[in-house]
Parts: C-alpha cells; sequence; structure tokens
C-alpha cells in the first residue's frame, strides 16, 4: 500500500513502463521543469507543444536539455490545445496535460464531441490524493474543481473514480467516507438522502470495492477518538481513505484548507475521460506537477 | 488587537467585569472544570442546574470546590434547560450555557416563542473565532453549526454578527472573504450572485464597519502570495479576518479540518439571541469549553 506521494512517484519510476505525454503550451518553467524530472527519471517521453522558441528559452533557463523532448510547433494556444488531444485520441501520446493555456480553452478541445476525450455520457470529475502530516495516510477526496452540486448518478460516478484510484494505491477496499455536516439523514440536507441511496448501492454490490458510509462529519470520517467518544458505530471508523463532499463549494476550501494551513501536498489528476487528463493551477509547483504527472502514468492503463 | 484566545481569555479575566452564567445539566466534568477555572479566575459566577448529587459528585471527581456554585435543583434534562433559560431572561442571569443536555432539548428552550431568548424575526447563527498556528492571526468562521442553506438575509445576519464579534478583538474594519470555488460570479454558483448583492452593501453602509470582497476563493481570502500571482485585484488581499461560508455543508467540515489537521483550537457561539447562548458539543475539551465561556463574557455586553 502507497502512503505518501514520494512512494507514488518511486512505483512509477521503477515499474519499467514509460508513458507519452503531449503538453499543451509546455513553455512554463514549472511545467517544462516536472517534466524533465519525469523523463531524466525514465518513466515519461514528452511532446512539448508551442512556440519552439520559447518552449527553448524556457529550458535555457531551467536547466533542461531540450534533446531530451519532442518539440511541435503550434501557432497559438487553441490549436496546441487541439494538438494534444488529437495526439493523445489517436494514441501517439498516452496522457494529455495543460501547460501555460487557459483552462476553459484546454478544456473545449478535451469536451469537444467528435475530436475530445470524453466518452458521450461519461461524467468527468477531479479526484485528487492529497498528503497531510496529521494523518496517517493519503487521502482521496473529490470533487475539488468541477462538479459544482452533483447529482445522485454524478456522485456515484466520484466515488467509483476515487475508488479506482485507491485501488492503484494498493487498498483493496477503500473506506469511502460520505461527508456531511453530522450524521444524520435529514429532508434538511438532501445531499444525505442521496448519501444513504449510496450505502445501499455499496451493501448491495453496485458500487463495487469499498467500504462506504454516510453521512459522517469530518471527525467521524478521520478520527478513531471521535468515533469512540460519540459511540457511533460506522464501518469507516476514522479511518477514510476516501472524503467524496456534497458540493465543490463544500470540496475546494476544504482541499485548500489542507494545504495552506496543515502542510499539504497534493496530485490531482480529471476522472472519466478515455485517457488521463492532466490539469492544474498555473501557479503550482514544480514538485506537484511532478506528483501529477506521476499520478497520470500509475493510472494511465485503467484508459483507452 | 486580540491575535489569540488565550489573549482574549486574559482581556475578560482583567477586566474586572464579572457575568452571571446559568447552566443546564452541570454535571459534565468539562463543564464543571471550564466554569470552575473561570469562577476562580473572578470573572464568572456559575448557576450550576441538575440534579444537585450528581454536580456534587462531579465536583469532588474534578476537584472544584461546589462552595463556589450556586447549585439549583432541576428534575429533569427538559425542566434544566427551561430553568437556566429563564433565568437568563429575566436577568438574573447574563449567559446560558449547555451541560450534559441533547441540543434538541436546549434549543427547544432557548427558542420557545414565549419563554425563550430569540427575538420574533432575528436570525440565529453561530461564529466560531479559530486559532491556526499557520495563520498569523484569528479567523472568525460561520455558520459551522446552524443555517444549513442560508438565503442572502441569512448571509448578512452572518456577516454582522462576525463583524461584531471581530470588533470586540480589537479588530476596528474587519476583511470579510465571503468564499467559495474561484473569484468568478457565476449563475452556475447561485451564492455568488447574493455575495455580489452584499459587496454592493458593504459598499453603501448597509453592512457597516467591514472590507468585504467575494466569491474568493481560500488562496485569495488568506494567502497574500497567491493574490500577487494570481493577479487579483482584492481588498481582502489574502489577510482576511472573517471567512463566510455559502452552506452548512461547507463550513462544517472546513473548520473541522484545522480542528484535526491545522493543530487547530477554538471558541465559538450562538449570535442573534437576546443573551449569549453558549452551545459545544459534548466531547468538547475543559479548555475548549473555558475559551467559549470567556468568548460569551466578551460578547455578553451586546446582549439585553
Amino acid at each position: 500500500m502507497i502512503t505518501t506521494l514520494g512512494q507514488m512517484a518511486d512505483t512509477v519510476r521503477l515499474s519499467g513502463v514509460k508513458r507519452r505525454i503531449a503538453v499543451a503550451c509546455a513553455q512554463d518553467p514549472n511545467t517544462v521543469g516536472s517534466l524533465y524530472r519525469a523523463v531524466s527519471e525514465g518513466f515519461v517521453d514528452a511532446i512539448m507543444i508551442g512556440q519552439p522558441d520559447r518552449i527553448l528559452s524556457t529550458c535555457q533557463n531551467t536547466g533542461a536539455d531540450p534533446g531530451r523532448f519532442t518539440i511541435l510547433e503550434a501557432a497559438d494556444e487553441k490549436s496546441a490545445a487541439e494538438l494534444a488531444v488529437s495526439l493523445t485520441r489517436s494514441g501517439e501520446a498516452d496522457i494529455v496535460m495543460k501547460g501555460l493555456v487557459g483552462t476553459d480553452k484546454f478544456l473545449r478541445a478535451v469536451l469537444d464531441k467528435e475530436k475530445g476525450l470524453l466518452p458521450h455520457g461519461a461524467v468527468m470529475s477531479y479526484v485528487c490524493a492529497v498528503e497531510i502530516p496529521a494523518y496517517h495516510k493519503l487521502l482521496f477526496i473529490t470533487d475539488t474543481a468541477v462538479l459544482p452540486f452533483p447529482d445522485i448518478e454524478q456522485k456515484v460516478a466520484m466515488a467509483r473514480y476515487a475508488i479506482e484510484m485507491a485501488r492503484r494505491f494498493g487498498i483493496d477496499k477503500p473506506r469511502v467516507a460520505l461527508v456531511g455536516a453530522s450524521e444524520k439523514v435529514s429532508d434538511r440536507f438532501p445531499n444525505t438522502l442521496d448519501y444513504n441511496e449510496m450505502c445501499r448501492m455499496a451493501e448491495s454490490g453496485e458500487i463495487e470495492n469499498c467500504i462506504m458510509d454516510g453521512p459522517l462529519d469530518l471527525f467521524l470520517a478521520c478520527d478513531p477518538e471521535s468515533v469512540k467518544i460519540k459511540g457511533v458505530n460506522t464501518p469507516v471508523a476514522g479511518d477514510a481513505d476516501i472524503l467524496l463532499f456534497p458540493s465543490l463549494e463544500a470540496c475546494n476550501p476544504f482541499y485548500k484548507a489542507l494545504m495552506l494551513f496543515a502542510g499539504g501536498e497534493l496530485a490531482g489528476m480529471i476522472c472519466g475521460t478515455s485517457k488521463p487528463v492532466v490539469l492544474m493551477s498555473r501557479s503550482e509547483s514544480e514538485l506537484s506537477k511532478y506528483y501529477c504527472v506521476a499520478l497520470s502514468c500509475l493510472m494511465a492503463p485503467q484508459n483507452g
């Protein structure tokens, strides 16, 4: 079982498998740095798409040897995003990654009905693996970035993606906490009714390979002491692997609090697409981007 | 300006003012311990209501001198809650506090239309002052416990209560961040439309004594570095005093993450009632309860 992001990257590095990543607008220093590390460690071939002179000068500034990359020209952000997606769709790349391009433009290429990477009817959602010094293992958190107010079908997809990711980390039956303000099911919180139905689905095997309970508050989800004090009988038992949130407004500030106040570090990716999609904030550090690249490699065999 | 909970308690202790607290079902050890400390430090007189033999034996077990308390008999939880509220309503006590009694029973007495403490038409909401080692001052957070999905009128009340509390801590014009998943106003997130209107109200002086902005994500609210990197122009400037959340489902796991993963400590209370109401989980530590008692004393002059 992998319990840190460093172990996750080591697992990918030592696997002997090499993945090809197509990067849209690759001239961002943190993007170049993270990919150069992955290329040098031997688990990635990177196709850097954009304006070659800008990519070359970023390589020079960051000390990356441009001879280790394949560099392809694209006139503007839109065509860079489209080329990166197209190479991934056709199988010339295994993974597509956003560089210094607006999220909207990048996602438009990913979501294109004819030429994109989202199968018809599939739910796209974001899962993060978060490492927190105060927790004894990784926490998988969803949805941090995509779905504003998921309905039950979307919540089920979110759960399945997170379970699949946790299993790649060696957690056979991850414990899924459906996060609420308390453990009570109530009409006043319609999400708790969805949670109730999801627990039934996990019980009956419609949602596989997990131990699921909810609603649970954060203490019941992640603190065995609180479970004891409150005397609540839950199979998650304060030992959650996965936290599923009722809305983006709830999940987003939560994971950002872990980063800002609890020393957290994360790797995340879009799930639901036919190939892994690496999408992060431009301001993300080189290390975070490296972890995201490694995560997309770990997850790649599931797709395509 | 008070920047820690310890300073807050010191301010109350050194003020020379003594407040009378009526406690419903006072036989809980942490409740007795916290009040005995407040009584010994001279800023509280405590009226302990419940079964006298149980209160006395808790005093014995915790080393509290029962002679320092006024002990009143009540046959059961319901009558203990009603008596505590009644003494507070009549002015024989300044503050009412929940001991070892169910929140529902306690709140029923507080909310009673004839004999309770909530003025007709007033909004009741919960504000916490949270101390986090990784932040340079206290963060006031609302609503952690009461309002599930506040409408704009309730959000305005939440903001006013938190501003009033922050001002008691010596922050003349607190910076209020209206928390969202990003800084964008959008129909897809109806709360952001409320936020937009609230910023207008702060601008026009309908919401007084604050610097308000939102929606802001947590990084823009609390991290000046992110404000710089993202180039967003916000008067909150990564230096928020108050975080207002769009729902209880968002706020509750957020503040619990601060407690569980970021070494946080808090003091909180119900606002909107005619007298301060101290209401916490039974599992709360003696120190937390002591801080809540001190906070209710700091806030008491506003009421009645």
